[in-house]
């Protein structure tokens, strides 16, 4: 079959390799129906991860189960499923918590843009929809795999809640379905931090109330004006670098919450600083899994459409093109189709 | 009157100072019926807080009230009062999102180790009792003030609920106060993290369930032994070096919580570090204010005793033997009597 290989940053090809067999009873092979490239794939992409050899990409993926092992029982060949980036047993205690990105068995997906892949411990990682989703829906059930259930996570983490303000920080795909989060979740006030048109009206659709352009120090003293001089209830950080944490840290008010998500990158929180602005942070690779069933309901019933952030549909065989496109910022995401 | 002043690290000297005066119409003078000494005097006192002038000290009391300024209406001359060790008007947004150490008009109380002392914003900042308590009460009072309002925020901050097991690092008389807090709020199992035989008794008479003596990589696989393997509920992290918020940090659960209290001394948190271990993070200066009238009920009740913590009586004319003993750990904690 075809599948993405990095071979170096820059390096981005499309090669056959041997088709996934089950490994272990508990695995399933899936017949990609849509993947795609993540704002984290572009870390090696750039070199900022190092790239020692080639090895496969792509941890975002819907598919159709093709084969399952002998001990799977939640799923079965022929079923559409939607699974997170990082794999779970949903048994272990931090899965029974809720944090099946810390499962004690988690793997990290890594070879999904490809035309099919092996999903270890199936039946912790998988949920199958009712019946075959319409084609307008696959975009947005992609999503759930990783960029739409971390803005989920954001805003959660951010302890966003129904009449609050959060501030989104990064208008990236993470950071555009942190923005329908805060949504959901119930947030009055809705601020995403933009300064690109076209990500600026994907906000505005998906119910951001305010843009702020600044950034930095100006950024922070925006998000006080908008909000009695003290800053916003919740602020999720979709980015990752320590000028985005420090620009949510302070734009958050006391007692209120920053979710982040965006993968830090040298980044270092000073305690005194954290401690005299009593503000809560929580973050970490997000526990999809927890959030999937709910998610899937609201894309199955209308009521959120994140697919919205492809705007770049490309056949696999173009993957290159794929990770060019954003990593020159010409596209948000790219979807995938083997 | 004798007031407490610092002249250099180690040099506490009990001095005649002029007796304080309301100076806004906002102002209580109190008459101090008891105060004490502070771990976080102890860093003036050993100079790692530089003392760069001869400045008065103490943040902790109660006492009768002697003088109100022209707006003042919740508290009257002659009742008895417990403040905060930060004032606040209560009304600013901070205040009523429960914040009132950060309240936008906080000052933090510094001359209290003395025969009477001025508190700004006294209707906000000051809360009476219904009558004159008894005196075996006035040490348990004593220690809303700062001590056990303190340990209540780092319970509550690391989110301590029914049937949980909190972890406590310190056994400071903030860390036994905690042990009470997670005691109070239900947890079912309180490891209190300490090698000194005294406080472990006081920790077991507050509730502590186990002890643990380990320290730093010990310390944390002790904790993971007892936990499941996976770590606390809730850490209360109640010193505030870079040893202690690791540790509370690396004994947390994933999805658990720490709430940290000591005031950090060049304390950096990796921000990867962070991110893997889904902890949730909240720290600062306690808003003693919101749990007054709670707290103040579990005393008069008997429900409560954090007043054992006091381990060594003075008069304020001894005060520089209070810091003394405490320096020495001769003493967990002074208690001054004016």
């Amino acid at each position: 079959m075809r599948a993405t290989i990095i071979h170096k940053p820059g390096d981005i090809r499309v090669e056959n390799v041997p088709d996934p067999k089950i490994v272990t009873s508990t695995d399933a092979v899936i017949r990609t129906v849509a993947t795609c490239v993540c704002g984290s794939d572009l870390w090696d992409y750039r070199g900022i991860n190092p790239v020692t050899e080639p090895h496969p990409m792509g941890h975002e993926y819907v598919g159709v189960v093709e084969a399952v092992g002998s001990d799977v029982t939640s799923v079965t060949p022929g079923q559409f499923v939607i699974g997170s980036f990082a794999t779970s047993d949903n048994t272990c205690p931090n899965c029974r918590n809720g944090y099946q990105s810390s499962c004690v068995h988690r793997e990290f997906m890594s070879t999904c843009q490809a035309e099919a892949f092996r999903v270890p411990h199936a039946d912790g990682t998988l949920v199958a929809t009712p019946e075959q989703p319409d084609q307008e829906l696959i975009p947005s059930l992609l999503t759930l795999s990783d960029v739409m259930g971390t803005g989920w996570y954001a805003a959660v983490a951010a302890e966003v809640e129904p009449g609050s303000t959060a501030v989104v920080v990064g208008d990236g795909a993470v950071g555009l379905s942190g923005v329908i989060a805060a949504k959901e979740l119930g947030a009055d006030r809705v601020i995403a931090m933009s300064r690109h048109a076209s990500r600026q009206n994907l906000a505005r659709e998906f119910g951001a109330t305010d843009i702020v352009t600044e950034r930095g120090d100006e950024g922070i003293a925006r998000i006080k004006e908008l909000t009695e001089g003290i800053g916003a209830d919740s602020v999720l950080e979709c980015v990752g670098t320590q000028e985005s944490m420090l620009q949510a840290l302070r734009s958050t008010r006391p007692g209120g919450n920053v979710g982040f998500v965006g993968v830090p990158h040298d980044v270092e929180i000073n305690g005194q600083e954290l401690f005299f602005s009593h503000v809560g942070l929580r973050g970490g690779p997000a526990p999809v899994r927890r959030f999937l069933p709910d998610l899937i309901d609201r894309v199955l019933n209308g009521r959120i459409n994140p697919g919205k952030v492809f705007d770049l549909t490309l056949p696999l065989d173009q993957v290159a093109e794929g990770y060019r496109a954003m990593d020159e910022r010409r596209a948000i995401k790219t979807l995938l189709l083997p």
